[in-house]
């Protein structure tokens, strides 16, 4: 870093004007980017559809009613606005041209860089059934969190409505699809809601008979997790009441049902966590991506003869030990911090100062933790010492860990204040419905006007 | 309230089913009422169309910025959950039979009542023009405050956007049609998010350039205020910078601006403040209502020919000294409170218990105030003395009574907290934009390819 600084103060004296970098993307990788940047002399312009950052390892508990899109998600003007080399743009990246060191956003303006950071991650991936995306949502956005929220609560409402007129109703039975991190936390958190959070709200129905089912395509459960903890996993969902079912690749969605195979499963709430892709910029790019549009990125992080554009987060295909670096959110904070770094040497290179020379990127792995639920989790810990926990003690850790990196002291202050409320009273606290009033496949009575 | 329960147990004894009530809506008068029938020996059905009680005193707040929608809003199951009398419904009452005593609820159940609580409140109204309400929304509900959130912060987002690329940008000027306590509300608060909260936030505009002005057809803002009252806050207006013109008749709303007579005036956001009218459930019942679909009632809140039904809250035509009650909270608790115990005075005296007269409706005031941004607000205050504040220390009572209304010790201790973090470090909290990145009449540039 100290190359770097130095190296602009020469370049400032030889007359030469500070280096634009482009930041595209407002997520983990794109804010620790424009971060790390904010030391060095580079005028930043940090792009996002989005005028705030989603902190996505807590947007499961905005889906299921425990959190608010504010606890988890802060405007990135405010995160980045004690920086003055950095500014925020509210648009959305449409083109590129790598030639001339042009982006092109939607409104229309065009912006000129000399180092070009693209972290615009990943979207839900429905494998070529797009028509699936209606009827089983996925959980990538705010707007994704509060829709799967309204399905969840709504099926509820209206069994009891059901239950009042016929004194029966379909059974409130919860399908997952996909078994990852994602899948785990959503069955957890709903089976909480039925057994705990709704007691006493309803006088027909029952909640705690609400189901909910996994169906994950693959043997195992959390496959990125030793065997021991997909085995702990499995037994505390299986204690939660979750059934689940590995092995069981999802034919067909419609609405009400979901098709194993010839098998017809009926769910009244069909959500969907079985696959991401690429956000779809990295095939802009026009440079080399996996068949998931990640782009191949070398070990500084640079698609191949580019160097002066870095690709980061979930949108760069990294491998390290022939293990590709999984979708969370610390391999795309580091590799933010690693790209603004690089920058920063290369800018101090230019400048004519020496021993500047950075490694490649490596993935510093602090381990993968999971919550299963209201009181456990599984933890692979690999940093600062090596362990496998799980239960209260992997929940009290994810707890801490998830408090300690959410950015903002209102947000942590809030989140804190949520959660203990929510645990000592098991009440939640953001259980609204809002929006259509009604849900895919629900079966409505003759007489229904609608 | 004991002759009530009393005479049930009679009744009870002689073999005589339990009374049924149904109310429907859920805002003050409707959740005062369910919870006052709680102590009843009747079988109580709440009816509303959201699965949330709002409070709506605080709405503004969600719409700028300042807390979110599950501060202020609360399931109505959850309020109500320990009362085994009561039951509630997700639903929508579309139709009245008073004859057989039957509600018609959207999905088709019928409910048969002995008693009738009708609290559905109003909406907006546009004067006839129903185009108007997407160019200039309202604020009644959590979507309406969330539109409003979307709007005002997307101006500043798109002047950005053009400053950059034009080196200009359309005046930042916000236009709310209406200067009653809303409109006060608003304007002060849009006034505060440009003065302070957005400060450091962009480089390229200067928020405090914003302009808010208030359009108010009658000669005076907050008409319902005492002279020295609408005074002060005339002046606190203008001390923030926003502009007042009385007498200002909005003649036509167009994207873009908004027409006063021959005067065009242009607004990047126009918000709506103007009109209320009943909601349509008044009318629906095919009693008396007044011009603004509002519901005749007697002194005990009975629509003519019918001590069955009790219409109460903002759905009423309630007059005292010859001065219709105005449409808040304090009348509408009153009201629903009055409702339930006249019930159970009704109740009690059909199963022969004596001396169960109650005395008509009276609307014990205890006065009016609105906010005026951060630290200002004016107070006629009627009890427990008699006094006429404003500024400081009428923002402060402000405070503490819209703090104790809240219902629910979380909402109150999250607003407290948001409010302390707000006052004293200047951001707000909840500044998310989400949905649609569009502004009607937000002049694109040419090469805008959307």
């Amino acid at each position: 870093m100290a190359n770097g600084a130095v190296g602009i103060e020469e370049a400032a004296a030889a007359g030469r004007t500070r280096r634009r970098v482009v930041v595209v993307g407002g997520g983990f990788a794109g804010i620790n980017a424009a971060q790390a940047l904010s030391d060095l002399p580079v005028d930043v312009t940090l792009v996002d559809r989005k005028n705030y950052h989603t902190f996505q390892p807590l947007l499961y508990q905005v889906a299921l009613a425990v959190l608010s899109p504010a606890d988890i998600a802060q405007p990135i003007r405010s995160i980045l606005r004690d920086h003055p080399n950095i500014e925020v743009l509210m648009d959305e990246a449409i083109g590129f041209d790598l030639e001339q060191k042009h982006v092109r956003l939607k409104a229309g303006t065009v912006l000129v860089y000399d180092y070009l950071i693209l972290a615009t991650g990943s979207t839900h991936s429905y494998f070529g059934h797009e028509e699936w995306a209606t009827l089983a949502p996925g959980l990538k956005t705010v707007e994704d969190a509060t829709e799967i929220r309204r399905r969840v609560l709504l099926a509820f409402e209206l069994a009891e409505r059901q239950m009042l007129e016929y004194g029966t109703h379909p059974p409130l039975k919860f399908v997952i699809v996909g078994g990852g991190p994602t899948g785990v936390e959503l069955a957890g958190s709903i089976s909480d809601i039925a057994r705990l959070y709704m007691r006493n709200n309803f006088r027909h129905i029952n909640t705690k008979e609400a189901k909910v089912l996994i169906l994950e395509g693959s043997p195992h459960i959390l496959g990125m997790y030793p065997d021991d903890l997909q085995q702990m996993a499995r037994k505390q969902l299986e204690a939660l009441g979750v059934e689940l079912r590995t092995g069981a690749v999802v034919t067909d969605i419609q609405p009400g049902y979901v098709m194993v195979g010839q098998e017809r499963i009926d769910a009244v709430v069909t959500l969907w966590a079985a696959g991401v892709q690429a956000s779809p910029l990295g095939k802009l790019l026009g440079v080399e991506t996996d068949k998931k549009g990640c782009v191949m990125v070398d070990g500084y992080l640079n698609p191949k003869g580019h160097p002066e554009i870095f690709v980061c987060g979930d949108l760069a295909h990294v491998e390290e030990n022939g293990r590709l670096l999984p979708g969370v959110a610390q391999p795309a904070m580091q590799m933010g911090t690693y790209a603004a770094k690089r920058i920063g040497m290369l800018v101090g290179r230019e400048a004519g100062s020496e021993g500047t020379a950075t490694k490649p990127f490596h993935y510093f792995d602090k381990g993968d933790m999971a919550t299963i639920g209201r009181k456990a989790a599984v933890a692979k810990i690999v940093w600062p010492f090596k362990a496998h926990w799980h239960g209260f003690m992997a929940w009290l850790a994810w707890l801490l860990v998830h408090i300690y990196f959410l950015i903002g002291f209102r947000n942590r202050l809030g989140v804190f204040r949520q959660w203990a409320w929510t645990y000592l009273t098991l009440q939640d606290g953001a259980r609204l419905i809002t929006g259509s009033q009604d849900l895919p496949g629900w079966q409505h009575n003759a007489t229904d006007k609608n």
